[in-house]
């Protein structure tokens, strides 16, 4: 009998577990002996966080991030293979979106291993229900291109995508570059279409604010190297 | 000072709201007065299975679906503007992502309210967690279309988006069709292209399998009537 995959969220703010994370994955996260984590010190961080009687030192830590060569990931399923639940860690929020566990989630679906996601917190979800856009067709299309005429390719892209596939379109920026980006936003796309800056979700000062470019324009905002994300839609 | 909109998730099947949802938005969801629901039945049965000893006959409904007049939709956030806070509750998971609550959040939006999206179950994002795809860039397109053309038309697009963005493709279908959508999609696209099914999300019955197309062709599955939901990439 396989083990199974057990994708659990993590806490994306300084919160405590009970806040975003259902008291479901509290008790099975207790019995997992084998995680595959983004970033060994948060992972550690969060275990105790979501219960202080784990005892770190005699569970199995492998490192799955950026830099991790695609053919050692093979081998991280091996304690499923053998029998043993994985549970796999995200640096922050939902792992398997948007960062490397996708990769051994993709080896467990080769290899026949059930995977079980958990639910927890989502930025590109939670922006999504607070914008108030549509939510039923929507794309999230990662970090922007620095490059200029890739980024004009990109902003002609969102504007058709929106316009032609009524798509809601989610994107993030490198966060020292926000306010710019805000202030780019306004000055390269029409002053009707609707922007959302979803900033600091689940933590102390998060802010989701709807209006259209044109107000932006206008208004104060500080999103200076804070973790935002962003909506457009008209 | 105004009231909050809090966006309270559902749970999607017959389990118990611990198994999926955060403590947090139990406590939180005891001490609202006013909702606006998707469907009242539910919403009644869900508050008795968050905490029975709520008084649901002392709390204000207000019923917000597919029927409801958008002219309406302002009135129901008059509770805020008064200074109480209202909770938006879905037939099933979250709210405001693709049902009429984000109508109700538009509101907000432009009156200045603020609103909270609490984390819950979202089969779309489960299932693009457990599929093993590409998180970093997908769309949800809601329902395929029925009409032939425009249904043949949506399948291009979606192979297009594959190919040229790299885009996971995430969908659903009327249920009573599911089957007959695995056996046109392995009909009508590559062998080579990666379906993922995820059905039963959260229940008891949970299954999220990946496989090529090719491979669907000769495989065994029911997926009829079932909630389900479909991710391609390749």
């Amino acid at each position: 009998m396989h083990g199974k995959v057990y994708l659990f969220p993590t806490t994306m703010s300084a919160g405590a577990p009970a806040e975003v994370l259902p008291q479901r994955n509290i008790d099975l996260i207790r019995n997992v002996r084998y995680f595959v984590v983004e970033e060994l010190r948060t992972a550690r961080r969060f275990l105790k966080a979501c219960d202080r009687s784990i005892d770190i030192d005699a569970l199995n830590f492998e490192v799955l991030n950026e830099h991790t060569p695609q053919q050692d990931v093979e081998a991280m399923l091996r304690p499923a293979l053998e029998g043993n639940d994985i549970g796999v860690l995200s640096e922050a929020g939902c792992p398997a979106v948007a960062d490397p566990g996708a990769d051994l989630v993709a080896v467990a679906q080769r290899r026949g291993v059930e995977v079980v996601p958990l639910v927890g917190p989502s930025s590109i979800l939670l922006s999504l229900m607070g914008s108030g856009f549509n939510g039923q067709s929507f794309a999230f299309t990662g970090y922007l291109p620095i490059d200029a005429a890739k980024r004009a390719e990109r902003f002609k892209q969102m504007e058709r995508d929106i316009r032609v596939r009524r798509q809601t379109q989610i994107f993030i920026e490198t966060p020292y570059r926000n306010n710019r980006l805000v202030a780019e936003l306004c000055s390269k796309l029409p002053g009707e279409m609707l922007l959302c800056v979803a900033c600091d979700i689940t933590g102390q000062d998060q802010s989701i604010r709807t209006m259209p470019l044109k107000k932006w324009k206008t208004s104060q905002y500080n999103y200076d190297k804070k973790p935002s994300i962003f909506l457009l839609y008209s």
